[in-house]
């Protein structure tokens, strides 16, 4: 299970944060890493030092230009958020997060990032809209900035224990049999076939966004999309899309109307 | 409660676990330090750097010579243990300190110490028996050696769940702000509306179903829909209809594409 987790580090700006985020992920089991825009170079002698012989870790650590490189293959990201933000979003709290890790990861193809953002000003909001849930450590409110290697280490450790939890008491799970749920770049592609034709229709202004694609990912985060419902989905749209003003399958019809 | 907690190092060799130590703390709303015979000066630039704002708590921290010393005035004494020793000594888990420490601390003049040894070495056998309990942080046992601050912030991080759990007799969880979810009969009027439309743009042949209306269902029902969203969902569908073969809200474009 622990070996289906990955930690997301968004542009970060100390490699001794790398360092010691490495430390605390291989003291509770887990490995993987990615590492998203840093701001800084990930292996210097600082980051080997705080690895503290973990550094293996960092230096298998893709760096990718995005989020969305980095969870493609995720079927739930979950964003590490310290406020609560303007637009309500699924929050969990770490304890909670660690008691789903079994189910959500009972698949095979099931894998689950962590994300978490920059030391000075955490994940933006477009960030946190890509994930299913935002996960919040509890902190004092007067000092609620966790370090960044701090707040791996608290939720690696409920990993850790989610893990040891599920493994001493693996009867028989109330297991509906699974779907494979869609991953994060299915539902991106989603995401963006979505807007598009929505513009089509005429629904969505990008000048005028009113936070509509954010209520509408939020919405269908929600429900967890499997692969074949997000096909279904996608055929409804390319109908509509098509119904608008493309051609048909059968082809040969032609509607000239994409201006109007 | 949580001041009447106590963190206890002895022995540290690097100013930065120091500083480091009181930013964990002041994250989780502790404040009580104290430092046993330290190998290294407590105050540096480094550890006010990483005590990030914190670094009243180390000014403030007494330095004695003496783990004895330290937690004279306390009723409990927790020493963190990275191993299993020679002498068997009554062995708990974080969260179970966690659970214990409301009854533990119910008196006013109640004091615990969580006590954590040398970077290197831990806690010598002598310290260790001086303690009524050990906590063991459960760790890969490949690699179980926590960094001196991380292992301070999973045991503050305890405390801190603790104390919110005894503090809310409220069973106010940190839920998000509801909004009022779609009624059983909004739900009937957006599916009849959906398969309308479905119809409509040709995908969805009432004669051949295929469990869609179903699979749609299923989906939908699973995400809970606010009412909002349910009026998001309703008006893409009629921007739909409209794009498909209706006029446009501008008026004018007319298709005649409905049987196409």
């Amino acid at each position: 299970m622990l070996e289906r987790i990955r930690i997301v580090l968004i542009g970060t700006s100390h490699p001794g944060n790398i360092g010691a985020t490495a430390r605390a992920m291989h003291n509770m089991g887990l490995g993987d890493l990615a590492l998203v825009a840093p701001r800084c170079q990930p292996l210097t002698s600082e980051s080997i030092s705080r690895a503290s012989g973990a550094d293996h870790i960092v230096h298998a650590a893709p760096v990718v230009e995005t989020l969305e490189e980095a969870v493609a293959d995720c079927t739930l990201a979950v964003g590490a958020s310290a406020r609560s933000r303007t637009l309500p979003w699924p929050m969990i709290t770490p304890r909670a997060l660690g008691e789903r890790l079994p189910t959500e990861l009972a698949g095979s193809e099931s894998r689950v990032a962590l994300v978490f953002g920059r030391e000075d000003s955490g994940l933006t909001n477009a960030e946190l809209q890509r994930c299913h849930a935002h996960v919040h450590i509890p902190t004092n409110s007067d000092f609620s900035s966790l370090n960044l290697a701090a707040a791996v280490q608290v939720l690696a450790y409920e990993c850790r224990l989610a893990w040891l939890e599920a493994d001493s008491s693996d009867a028989g799970q109330e297991d509906e049999p699974h779907q494979p749920l869609a991953s994060h770049g299915e539902l991106e592609g989603y995401f963006a076939h979505l807007e598009r034709t929505l513009i089509t229709i005429g629904f969505h202004d990008p000048a005028l966004p009113r936070q509509l694609m954010a209520r509408l990912r939020r919405f269908t985060l929600r429900a967890r999309p499997e692969r074949m419902e997000l096909n279904i989905l996608r055929g409804i749209l390319t109908a509509t899309e098509k119904s608008a003003g493309g051609s048909t399958p059968e082809g040969g019809r032609q509607r000239d109307n994409r201006q109007a």
